[in-house]
């Protein structure tokens, strides 16, 4: 049987271990500036292929990732898995009742953020083909369906984070545009598969060959909407009955969705429409256990999809290919047309201006999906490598946009967190002090030292506070708090007393952790909302010994960071 | 760059769907029969590979699982990294703590379970290998010193299920049986990995390749039972502080494990050693939450790994390699020195004549780590196919009389699961009767129907503890129960109905979900577990609602199982 040498697999597993490494580190730093993951994770797959490293050390980046060869297989048939299995996460993070739910205005966004992009895409290359950069050998016809394609197609998962991020994605507005989203994904994607059917029909296998992939795509996708999506719902039961838990759950999901890429492969359009189908179509049943729908989306989102992103800029040099041109007018058409298309939508639903213009923002993510329909048409010969550079910095430069421009229209109160508050210059491991009013005095010392505040002011604001009624709220724990003027955020000072102090709580046990809450006066809900958040950490039982355990403030970040987010899934 | 065809990508994820379909559903059923799931995965390929379907449909076979070209590759590439990670899963199973607490017994049953069949297995290996089928050309050395390992190894995966099915894990017994599984874990893959070395040596390196290839396994084993193990420890709360939860976790145990899986195969040894090692490391951190372990052990288990023992299947033909003889000889030495090794370490730690047989059964299991020792060797050119069919049947047999041995010696109490007291006859989802009295006699009607049992005596036994305290415990649940004489095995009836029946609850609630618990009358335990566990589902709000809108027994019994191993697991 041909297999890997010793040599394959060590080279296979070296650079999967890089694109993974480096995929991942851009992804996070991506995050802390409140960028989407997948920037970085394309940035990673840049600096390793082509574009750095190979223009830097080519005998380094050609030794990682061979274009030929069996380690060259080995990469694609990985980052194919990969991107199978991420096209079935956005079909299960699709919720086809939010559409039903949200009613008519969500409809008029998804026809509207649709039809218009569609529209003027198409005439824009059907007349001035040449702007877009179009070959010879394309067809004028099947080209301009491609970019009209991709000019309206939307970014679910992007979105979907932008709203979370803002606060918005339960709001009546964010519910509007993810079901515009979810309805412009589903059509996206059966069109861009009727044109993918287009191409294979062209390549010399006549009208009978178009028609009947175009049937058969249009088939399954009403199939898998209908009588699937029921079959499925009806067997998950049995599957979670009359299997080990949660096992049989987690393969029913895989081996569905690899038959369901499969069989869209076989009919002539790519695997990723079967795995996103199959995905809606399982997510979609209220018998799949929100454990199983997070075990795939943990592993999925953070291995399977870093690799694939990152293995795209391997295929490709970003900078002999970087026509800025033509990067200013895909990004000129996707922006117009594609915010004119969601904001006429809205208002179209009655919408207020301001709101509209949120909406259009928002829809204006091309993101994963610009990026995925461009490789897909790059591997068709439908474009060249320039314009799917242009196409993946389009699809980056808007999903960069969307996020501030939705956060200036409307101003969102800012989502107060309490990790936000946390300083390792704000962590005392072990206060000095034995009474109530010395140890007050010592973290806010600590607090006005670090941040520049007015001692006197601050020390009096907390134990005007403290003695009005004690902030001991039992299980040893205390939380004394001020609301102070010019102060830009809200800081939160952490004590650990080993031996505890008297803060009179209700019940009698002396506290060994003491937060300190100060916030700016002009925001009052951020002090409540960061004492909740703090109250809620000790919900958990051993909160209060983990913390004692803590040796630094990295320990007691580490905790809080994954104690809290625990908690939220499980509630 | 060289990459898969539609077709390529097609037969890929098809083949892959059928892969893990076929090995799921047989590991299922083998689960069933309180057989390691391993069985029925090997099982699959079997199945599908050239000893069955190969010889049924060698067509069939051979577009599913081609031995050459791309597809063949890419299977490959899948299968390797399936491997990789399941020996890091191996390697985070292993608590090296646990051989430190237990101490001298553990240590003493893991020294004499290598020592004995290590030494006697190289003696026959030695003086008589045509008995064992060493070909010609492999030197007598490895020959002997891989028979050697391949006769100590165990498999701690199959060990800690099998102690787990018998309610042993955490008993002092228990806790001996993990120690020394975990040292003979360690120390067999160290003493294979230098085998592996010499092998490499000896193939035309000399004798300073063979040197440098032990040294730096001795040493990467030794850098990560120490300063990696460290290292590690100190990073992961950094990891959680600074990176997103959970997938900062995750992904930083992945690329590791990816890198040491890499370094090992690059000192010529195999990568799942280091995958193991680092693995190890990891799992050692006290550090690594919960739950970052579970979703990895999860999508490994249940995904990668049946997909990696069902691939070994499609590499030999398991029926004309068949050799009875020579399967017969390994089991013979497998059995006979295994378990005395095992048996005499116990004795030797002054446990009782019961509990070292038990010990020395539990130590018998070779399970997945002989197949994959086996499997490398095959790979080495050090066994050929009939010696390597022999390893895996007697990997299988051994891992099967392994359980119902212990069984029979220690004649456990039986672990009473709810799950197994259901059935869906004795389920009713409306209930006729509306008063308590009536209510208990429509529900043992129903029992005793289906059981043949005496219906006025189990009625009678029923009402009289009802008339004696009411079974209502509140939250709208009843739990009416009764010890019945010749009685094989508990049984649950499950009466919804959803008015309401008054059955004196201390809440005043109506009950809505009647559990009748009848129990047989010579193991009064049976009655206390079931009605704990009962009492433990509505610990969770949610779950009386939930059990109020299933529609059939088996919307019942999904609930039941998904809702509480979840809850074991948060517990």
């Amino acid at each position: 049987m041909e297999k890997l040498t010793p040599h394959n697999i060590m080279l296979m597993l070296l650079s999967l271990g890089i694109l993974l490494g480096v995929a991942r580190v851009l992804g996070e730093i991506a995050q802390k500036f409140r960028q989407p993951a997948v920037v970085g994770e394309l940035l990673a797959g840049v600096l390793l292929g082509p574009t750095v490293l190979g223009s830097l050390a080519p005998g380094l980046s050609l030794f990682l990732f061979p274009q030929s060869g069996t380690n060259a297989i080995a990469l694609d048939a990985i980052s194919t898995l990969a991107i199978v299995l991420f096209l079935m996460v956005a079909g299960i993070e699709v919720d086809l009742s939010t559409i039903w739910k949200q009613g008519r205005v969500g409809l008029k966004v998804g026809i509207t953020s649709i039809v218009i992009p569609f529209f003027f895409g198409f005439l824009i290359a059907w007349f001035i083909p040449q702007a877009l950069g179009k070959e010879q050998d394309v067809t004028p016809l099947i080209f301009a369906l491609f970019i009209a394609t991709a000019m309206s197609i939307s970014a679910l998962p992007v979105i979907a984070k932008t709203l979370m991020d803002l606060d918005l994605y339960r709001s009546d507005l964010g519910m509007v545009v993810v079901s515009a989203a979810i309805f412009n994904d589903i059509v996206g994607w059966i069109v861009f598969a009727v044109v993918l059917g287009l191409i294979d029909g062209t390549s010399g296998e006549g009208a009978n060959q178009i028609i009947s992939t175009i049937v058969m795509t249009i088939a399954f996708a009403g199939f898998m909407f209908t009588a699937g999506r029921m079959l499925i719902h009806k067997m998950l039961p049995f599957v979670q009955a009359y299997t080990r838990w949660p096992g049989g759950e987690l393969s029913f999901a895989l081996i569905l969705a690899l038959f369901g890429a499969s069989f869209t492969e076989w009919i002539g359009i790519h695997a990723i429409f079967g795995a996103f189908l199959v995905g809606a179509a399982i997510g979609d049943s209220s018998h799949l256990r929100e454990r199983t729908r997070v075990t795939i989306d943990h592993f999925v989102s953070f291995i399977f999809a870093p690799v694939f992103f990152a293995s795209i800029g391997l295929k490709v040099d970003f900078v002999t290919n970087f026509d800025f041109p033509l990067v200013l007018t895909v990004l000129m058409i996707v922006c117009t047309f594609k915010l004119i298309g969601g904001t006429i939508g809205a208002k179209w639903g009655k919408m207020s201006f301001r709101a509209s213009w949120t909406v259009g923002f928002a829809m204006l993510s091309v993101g994963a999906m610009g990026i995925i329909v461009g490789l897909l048409a790059l591997e068709a010969g439908i474009i060249n490598h320039r314009l799917f550079v242009a196409l993946v910095v389009v699809a980056i430069i808007t999903s960069m946009i969307s996020g501030p421009a939705m956060r200036l229209i409307l101003k969102p109160a800012k989502a107060w967190r309490l990790e936000d508050a946390l300083f390792s210059k704000l962590f005392i491991r072990e206060l000095k002090s034995i009474s109530r009013r010395d140890v007050i005095h010592e973290i806010v010392q600590v607090a006005c030292k670090e941040f520049n505040l007015d001692l006197n002011e601050v020390d009096s604001l907390v134990w005007e506070r403290e003695s009005a009624l004690s902030t001991g709220i039992g299980k040893g724990v205390a939380l004394p708090h001020a609301r102070v003027k010019d102060l830009a955020y809200p800081l939160v000072v952490v004590g650990i007393s080993d031996t505890g102090i008297d803060f009179d709580s209700p019940d009698g046990r002396l506290a060994n952790i003491i937060f300190l809450v100060i916030t700016p006066r002009d925001t009052p809900d951020s002090q409540i909302t960061i004492l909740a958040q703090i109250a809620r950490l000790f919900r958990n039982q051993a909160m209060h010994q983990s913390i004692l355990q803590t040796k630094n403030f990295t320990d007691f970040l580490a905790l809080i960071k994954s104690r809290s987010a625990g908690s939220k899934e499980d509630e």
